[in-house]
């Protein structure tokens, strides 16, 4: 099982703990982007997996490699070629002060590769399942013709596609509509995540589900994935996540899921101490695909989607710096501390 | 529109995170006080304001000033005078462990400022608003004195005068009780901000409101201020913070607001992860002071306010680094946390 | 009054904040152990107090030995031996991720020194009252012999011994099993304490509280120690540690005691920003001999090691950086925080 | 006396010390770049100076902003546009391992500048003195005619010219070749700085000089900037730094400067232990613009700026953190240390 | 091809910067030990490298496998076995204070693993070159009976076999001296790696060379290692590494070769502000087995590892974070500083 | 041997590494001061040392005790009274930049001591040596007559008195000369302690020396101790520390000795990369008490001295963090460094 991930890494720059920009003359420097998150999860759950993305040739991008590299991802399908690495600066919040992202991405090497840039066969050797978000679609105009390439390219080599929507309303700038473009990519896609906003923007599907009223609304949510379902006949599921925003330190976290054959309904988590929620969408869906090769059900493989990106939220940084057997202890236990000793 | 505030600014030595003193041989280094505080709010929402204080001439002095500058506070009406920089050690509490402040602000410039050391005419000079707190009379008869003459000159000039009433139980050492002082001072005001705990200290006025409820006596809280704007005629409107102590990480907060016209209550803000409640106050002047400037309605003046100092506790240091869109952002929101992004 | 503790004394190497294992490059160094953890909560409320534990000879250990003078614990009677010094790396948990403690303490200085190789008068000289926890009999042979002797030695001298029954999963492995030492070593024993998995695990005794449940079961837990009381004849009293574990950030904390006269619960506190529980427990037993030694009520003695142990949940490290009187503050007030200032 | 500055202005990542890039996962984040280093240095003297730059319009700009207010630069003239911040990754090197500069600054704001975006008028209001380095036109075509342009626009006003050569072969890009322009732009100048490179790179003027030698070759610097003089009768002097570079922490320090009447040579620092090299040329800059305009002897102004940038290369960061104060004691001393108290 | 060493990683608890032990509550964590330096190095290099190596089953020792990834180790051939990850403390020192190591690394899980526990076939499967230290051999009887038995291994398969003889007088403790164990050792090296000390201790050979003095007696030099070459048949050549310790922060660096045909003098560098010299012998090695595999003549792969290894001095940290890149331009420049932009 | 000193310990408050004040907003906080520093040099060197002084009662004072514990120092005759904790702020120069002090010590607990607050009886219990410096006396009027009460009880008592001139050019500020009040105090003076400055400034004896130079003027110190020796006829012999400033980084260190028998001079060491070096008189100080005390030899005390004091240049604070053993092996040794493993 070969596992291949299509997006950018970007350099992530922010402020210590809740500090403002340049409360300190600092910035924690680690990696991350959507694609990537999801490598990194799936590595260190033991899985092989590759991400193939296109980086500048420079020693800030040899040190963006090894640091996957540390992780176990497979980053021999790294391309290096014109354009920078992108980066976004964050500024962590707390209680009603929500976090701030600023965007540093445009001209990155991957917005600048042209559509003939990557070598398919290549990328695609061994592999048997291919993950892509809307994040890349939304880069530029180039990377959209990648991007709906890679899923074709996937698809017509029988090997399964997982998309997660992620629709990020400061991307998107090149002319097209998120949805003008995802809708196509979809038809390629077996797999989907998502959450309420993302179908919204890049399915141009409206709903009136608030998430933020901490009861699911079950019936509208399996209306609303069959409705998806309906529309996009190669999907044999989707995937959807909750969560109830109390505040910047307080959420809910749950999920959901349509496989056509039943709706399913994870546990709910209630995250009191939030130190890093960037980065929680992206761990769901490194959960969901091991959780689908590792399990036969799949409210199992739903629950430790759920309970991997519940975990997420104590970790800092993109990444998700957690195993398997941490995700299983809490999928058994009952999400309270006992020091392990 | 030109503010001034009047009052001591000092050097902060705060233990990193939630440390006890010496936990680590290092101490945060930043500066604050009561009426700098109120500047540097002021100067994040865009308004022209200046600093009126005292301060010795060397170099750590220099760098307050600096800091000043920074946040575009006007230090041209900053002195130079014998006598120290104060300096106050913060060891901060978290959950049932309370924050400590150990005093070191004897013999300050300011302290020890003579009487007919400030020119009234080029401090006040193009000023429309003048802030005082209750914490530069207690400093020493000095600046009792130089305090009661500067309400005096503002208010004979027409200058709209404000006053935080502010009781620190350790300070008022010099030999007047806090309530001789601000009864006389109270008499140039026209704007007072308080607690519960200011009024019955600084003015003598006792009740029996009792805060930690959570539950707002809306009509004793009523009873109290009519009673302070009664005894002041000068006084145009009385500002009251509530303060909700249920540990060191949690406090409800909220405010309201006695204008004679009506009485005003804000919403109430549920804090849970406290990161530093210092300054919170001076916050909640600095935002009353714009929006009584900047908004028709008193009682949006009010809400801006709270939801103001409600995000200082989210931000380390005495100073509130949060702009008038992040403000608005929660007066609009429902404060939760969505990335913004 | 002099109190002498008995046990090891290890470097702690702990990520810093809630980073997980080499996040960065660094560790936060300090020392802990369950009985030096104790000697130094009662160091802070001035007792007079010695470590009796076995280090090696070199720098490192040196420190160590430096770091206890700091808190002004006596440590004239620690020997120096081969082996090392013991280690333990500690990862902080957060929300639904617990704390994960690797231990690398075998063949420590302590769990290698020969049954011979301490002088028992010298050891006990002027000490009035004995402590020993349930960890120094499970690392070793030889360091089990230890413990018996120093019990019964100590005894035998009319010294008040008090013993932390703490038992640990991971230590025991020389083929001993806890329950067939600590049953034994109680015989020597006149102040226990516990919690339910202590009682359990070392003195084989079952019971199907569940401290979960965030309510008390009273009748349950007297019940329990009235058992253990009726077991051990010299036993004056046993005191219970209650822990409600929500998360690795939320927990309830209180106590109960029974002295044979009469059960005692104490006061129960919600501790919801957790940032150090590790050694909870201990501080817990340092408020126990403290308040037994200073108060004449046994309720107040219980009251006092609840509210001292509810505040190390606020401090980081092992060991309990508060006062007397920061204890008593929190024993007279209601836990919220008004800054002391 | 107002001087304004015309240049970019990055947000500068360098690692902590002399690590490697991400041996640590931090970068320190400051901000520098020619121009504004210069008017650092100005406003440090306590000249009254403007920088006039273009940013983007986000918070990581604004804090630049701000920081530019902490040192006292006149920000007034700072314009907002489309593009990004520039950015500078610097590694820092010791010994024979020297340091390591990433440049991305493409597509910043000041490059991609429109050349009509620039209000002349108001730009030079007040202006004195305009300082440009030979950095600003390399950036691209458009950022090229607003350097022509700028210097025609400071001649015609009267207003005295200064300019660093500072050629950069990793920049010019965009497909002209630096002495194409410098030989243009050179015909408005007044006062030239450089060292032996880029009198070579931007002005296409060979010459056989070893700095590295350790020994100024006197008559062949004085017939280098004769022949430089010689070429640009506008020019009223050039200064040349002159850097022996034994190893990335030991350099020679000093300069020399020819004013058509007279060749000055400076004393000579021997600096043995680097704290950062980077923008001693600048710091260059501001010491000889400052001394300019503050001593008659044209000597005295070369010796204050020697002196300054050989303070320079005891501070970290782009910017001189030094007063003329501390210049001026080095001038009077002999380099050795006194503490000072 | 393909590299194997095998050797103790251990964990590395370094005081920040020259402090001394806890002067700061915290240590650098990182990993060291000197085969792994050298593997680290050729990873660097970009040379296909595998570390053998035995280490605990836990977290800690997880992180340190994935820490040779991040360097791009090939970890497939690293056991897991019982025993502890051997650790070393290390205080570094300044000028005339020498750094301190105390080690703490008995009964680490490769001097406890037993002699049948390594499957040599599997090690060795596609391995050309066998790198070894004699710090290996000196751990415990059965770390040096693994060392006989992989030399012989190795030399059967006809693979080369270079050895470091690396003394270390606080090791060898089992019963065994040094030179009891390398003279047999070395009847199977083909390239061996010394100094001085090296040379008298692990092989018994006395000399009475002072490299101290600053200046190399070549002659002296050449007699000795002729000696050493006469007395093992097998030797293809011998290097040594030449410093002069002028004090904890300069020394003076070089080394020469004996290849049987000829005698090697390197370039002699002055380092006079170390950073970091733990591993420069091992970073020797990495230089020397690259450059002979990688240049035609002996004098030039003599001069890389010289290169290589003086700049490690500039790197903190055991592992010497160059690339073969930065090596070169040492090689091909002066030494001195220009700053690489 | 029990050895007293009396002095003022104040807080530290210094820069990180070699930053200007406030370049980040973090000061390490660490305790010093003349006589303490010389106390803490004793307990490290394992002698029986109290340290007598005043301190406010406040926790940062609390921490300042506990600190002076962990080196081993007797604090059971420091006193708590009014007054605060004085402080001084350290700017770390290097190079050609100067160190800064600042110093924030007026109305210090010791300086506000009054004169018959000192139990001299309880103070010099079991005491043989005592040491003073001439900062003491220079602090406040009350400080000055505590200073001369000291040394004539010290003396009447037949106690060893020593005392370090130590002349600071910012302090004497309440009416006195130095050379008024050291005169007087010399009289009760066993042992005497100075640099070049110090006896001109304190004693009023002119020379013309310039310890610059790097060559020590034997005749000229001879003859000026001797001056010195026969002025005051109480005492028994000077020692004179000889600095050679060559810049912040670089200093010539040595020193030495008139006895009335011979004049000694010490063994200069270069030191080139300066950690930092205020305290290292008082380390010089420390030194020579425990050589004098030590040794029979009293070339062999000074050597110590000078040895002890050259290694606090590379030690970060105040306190010379090293032990005797140290100091023999630099005495023993070269000075170079090698890794101690």
């Amino acid at each position: 099982m070969k596992i291949l991930t299509f997006g950018e890494i970007m350099l992530r720059l922010k402020t210590p703990g809740v500090e403002r920009f340049f409360q300190n003359p600092v910035f924690e420097a680690t990696f991350g982007g959507g694609e990537a998150n999801v490598a990194v999860s799936l590595a260190n759950y033991g899985m092989d997996v590759a991400l193939l993305t296109v980086l500048p040739d420079n020693p800030v991008a040899d040190s963006c490699v090894r640091e996957l590299k540390y992780f176990g991802v497979d980053t021999s399908r790294i391309l290096r070629g014109p354009g920078r690495l992108g980066i976004y600066y964050l500024e962590a919040g707390a209680n009603q002060l929500p976090s701030k992202v600023v965007y540093d991405r445009e001209n990155s090497a991957i917005a600048v590769a042209k559509p003939d840039s990557i070598d398919w066969e290549a990328a695609f050797a061994d592999v048997n399942w291919f993950h892509i978000s809307g994040i890349t679609p939304s880069l530029s105009e180039t990377a959209m013709e990648l991007s709906l390439q890679s899923v074709k390219e996937a698809h017509n080599r029988g090997i399964t596609v997982s998309c997660d929507l992620n629709y990020r309303k400061n991307l998107w700038k090149y002319g097209k509509k998120a949805s003008e473009v995802m809708t196509v990519l979809m038809d390629s896609v077996d797999v989907a995540i998502a959450n309420e906003e993302d179908i919204q923007m890049s399915l141009g599907l409206s709903s009136e589900i608030k998430v933020e009223s901490g009861k699911l609304d079950r019936e509208a949510y399996k209306a609303l994935t069959d409705k998806v379902l309906d529309l996009y006949p190669n999907l044999r599921l989707i995937a959807v996540t909750l969560r109830e925003s109390y505040s910047a330190s307080h959420n809910g976290w749950s999920g959901c899921m349509n496989d056509r054959q039943d709706f399913y309904v994870s546990r709910r988590y209630d995250i009191c101490n939030i130190v890093d929620r960037v980065g929680a969408g992206d761990s769901f869906c490194g959960g969901l695909i091991y959780g689908l090769n590792h399990y036969d059900s799949h409210l199992d493989a739903l629950q430790f989607a759920v309970a991997a990106s519940c975990l997420k939220h104590s970790v800092n940084g993109d990444f998700n710096r957690v195993s398997a057997g941490d995700v299983e202890k809490l999928l058994q236990g009952d999400g309270s501390d006992r020091v392990q000793r």
